[in-house]
């Protein structure tokens, strides 16, 4: 643990450090790049500058902000001795647990700074959407401890499968509907379209950019995919790295699940700007690590995706954004991990994959699980279905140090508990996953 | 937070250093006091040990469950800014946050000793009731890192209305049983006589006391009421007071809420030993703590029971135990806060509050969810129903504050989070709690 004289005060913008910048967010109509003014009809004013700031490399944040980071963090970085011991293997396993955030997740890293710049700038509303729920909480958190409105769509089959999430959104006063919902346009065509539709991030995403774009003071936020949500998780890292440093050791290998790219970017990111500046500064860097994102099996946009321009959403309301994707109109399987079901990557992981700064693997749901109930039963943490993913790609690299012998240091991030998912566990333990 | 070395390395057994020590258990046939060989037919033999131990006051914690204990603890030590600001109390306001904990609340600072002497002791198997599941599901946890058998039975009724914890049992490798159950000669005498019982803790104990005193090397265990298990809970009290230091402050009032005692004792006993000390040595203590337990208005013993000797349990299998009490045949409204709807305080605390150096208030359900909606909303932490007592009895104190002008320093527990009792949340946010 960090004392709060060691807490991070700035974000990391890795934009800022790297060689080959993320190319830029296309307007769709026009196909000319936007620009900061252009977003901010959208999010935050801050947010939006953020988003596009490739010149500084940490950007300070607000005392307000940090007085709410305060509360939480730093969070513990966690030797996971009983799961090498499980194992058998050489390695050293260490994990940054972010699950003991409020809402249980890394989310709120983000939720409280977009939330802190909209208070700043006048805004009244918030609204987002959400699959299983993570990035909803967060958020409705967040809104109340500045005193928003939030309006949260949440799709309409996360809702009815896990609905205490639904329940933690309203015990913090947001208002939660189902997408796709009847009190949108676009909600209201989909539903005329097809009565039963389940809903999914695509229609969540269009009520909520609509009710965002047509209602005074209120903006839109984000939980991933976009590079200042990254930049604000950074504190993941930053934090991980001054804790390696006390701990007296340094990460061989660093690992995260991957949806969007906030959580990996959040915890990678700081670490891989050695790399970055020296190769940008030609000098030798002392250690290379290796970079795994690990995402879904079903849903393999950084192994078996293709880097082109796409849009954010199904139905193609958001800029063109330059990334990995398996195309806007993929249907990702009905998978547990419900935040890692999204068919692109953000921006600036997919230029750093396509750099060969990291790699990815994919991991097959009953793997995940498999991980996820050994780490359970030996570190007494559940962990979301999504953590289960970087637990996985974390076990096949240890278990290669038996066949080594190397004492690797992997550092893989915690992302968030599974005490909301535990149908999931139920399903797994009774042999109903594929 | 504290660093490894300054974690505590013994438990503090308050019973040592009281005046007047608490009565003995009673064989109900002879009338006689239970010696430790009596105790350890059913619980593990060091347990029986502690449980009857009046001299040492401090008692060595073994290094293989400091080991464990390392894994999580110290629990931080917070501040709730957020909170004093939402009331514009003057009090100074700190919780233990015990929620943070594998399986999310105390309970698991004494399952660890209780099966690591239960292995010790060559016990396979570990048996015992649950309730909402809190002590269920620490069991199964510790009972799986010692490689022990973990049988529980949970009150049927609480299994089908919060399934997630026998989940998360079942997750841990315990084998679940709704009770009453056909397994035991207890449980088919109740439903012959009765087949739609929905269960009692009362007849989860009689089960559960029965498979462990008829099967080979199993042993029962208890997450509450038993002096033993405040004494291994006073890792809590330890920790906060070399916190509260490094804060530069020191409490006036210490509440917690209260069942049977574990989490209560656990905080509070560490601190009352310097005000008991200074009474027994005839020294002037520098600071009289205001020492408050929190419990149920519809099961409230300690305010409105009698000191008595009583059973453990509704069947009367147990010991008779000098405690205050309801009767122990009292059937508890069906509030939420299942973990505080027991009959009888433990013995300890019972004296304590007969000489005065505590007491008691009770709080209506409503209340108690109105405080803790307050807690969630400004901290970001959602309390388990449980918990919500302790910041309702917080609250009203910190108003006092508010009308004194006194900057009291306020400490409480944060025993547990509530996130898989937001069905509760749900009914109190729908209206439908009274």
């Amino acid at each position: 643990m960090l004392t709060e004289d060691e807490l991070p005060r700035q974000w990391y913008n890795i934009q800022a450090d790297m060689i080959n910048k993320p190319l830029p967010l296309l307007n769709p109509a026009t196909k000319e790049p936007l620009n900061a003014d252009d977003l901010a009809h959208i999010f935050a004013a801050e947010c939006a500058r953020q988003e596009l700031d490739q010149t500084h490399p940490w950007i300070d944040i607000p005392e307000e902000v940090l007085e709410r980071y305060k509360y939480y963090r730093s969070t513990p970085l966690v030797r996971a001795y009983a799961l090498e011991k499980a194992l058998g293997t050489p390695a050293h396993i260490y994990f940054k647990n972010e699950s003991v955030n409020p809402l249980g997740s890394h989310k709120v890293n983000s939720a409280i700074p977009q939330c802190y710049y909209c208070k700043q700038e006048g805004t009244t509303n918030v609204t987002t959407e959400t699959g299983a729920g993570q990035w909803g909480a967060a958020l409705s958190y967040a809104a109340k401890t500045f005193g928003l409105e939030c309006a949260v769509y949440q799709v309409k089959i996360s809702m009815q499968q896990k609905p205490y999430r639904s329940s933690i959104m309203r015990t913090f006063g947001a208002a939660v509907t189902g997408s796709p919902s009847m009190s949108t346009r676009a909600g209201k065509d989909i539903i005329t379209a097809d009565p039963n539709h389940p809903g999914s991030l695509g229609t969540a995403i269009s009520e909520a950019v609509e009710l965002a774009t047509t209602t005074p003071h209120c903006k839109y936020t984000l939980g991933s995919v976009m590079s200042h949500v990254s930049l604000h998780q950074t504190v993941i890292g930053l934090e991980a790295e001054k804790q390696m440093e006390k701990a007296g050791e340094y990460p061989d290998t660093i690992i995260a699940c991957f949806g969007g790219g906030s959580n990996f970017g959040g915890l990678a990111f700081p670490f891989m700007r050695h790399q970055i500046k020296g190769q940008r500064d030609n000098v030798q860097c002392t250690k290379v690590i290796d970079f795994i994102a690990a995402e879904p099996e079903s849903c393999p946009k950084l192994t078996k995706g293709k880097f082109e321009y796409d849009f954010g959403d199904q139905a193609g309301y958001t800029p063109l954004l330059p990334m990995y994707t398996l195309g806007h109109t993929f249907k990702p399987a009905n998978i547990h991990a419900g935040g890692l079901r999204y068919h692109g990557a953000g921006t600036i992981v997919s230029q750093l994959l396509k750099d060969g700064y990291m790699r990815a693997v994919d991991i097959p749901q009953l793997e995940s699980f498999d991980a996820g109930l050994l780490f359970a039963r030996t570190e007494g943490i559940i962990p979301a279905p999504e953590s289960c993913h970087a637990i996985a790609a974390t076990v096949r690299e240890a278990k290669k140090c038996i066949e080594t012998g190397e004492e690797k240091v992997i550092l893989f991030n915690l992302s968030g508990h599974g005490l909301i998912d535990m149908s999931a566990y139920d399903a797994f333990l009774n042999g109903d996953l594929v």
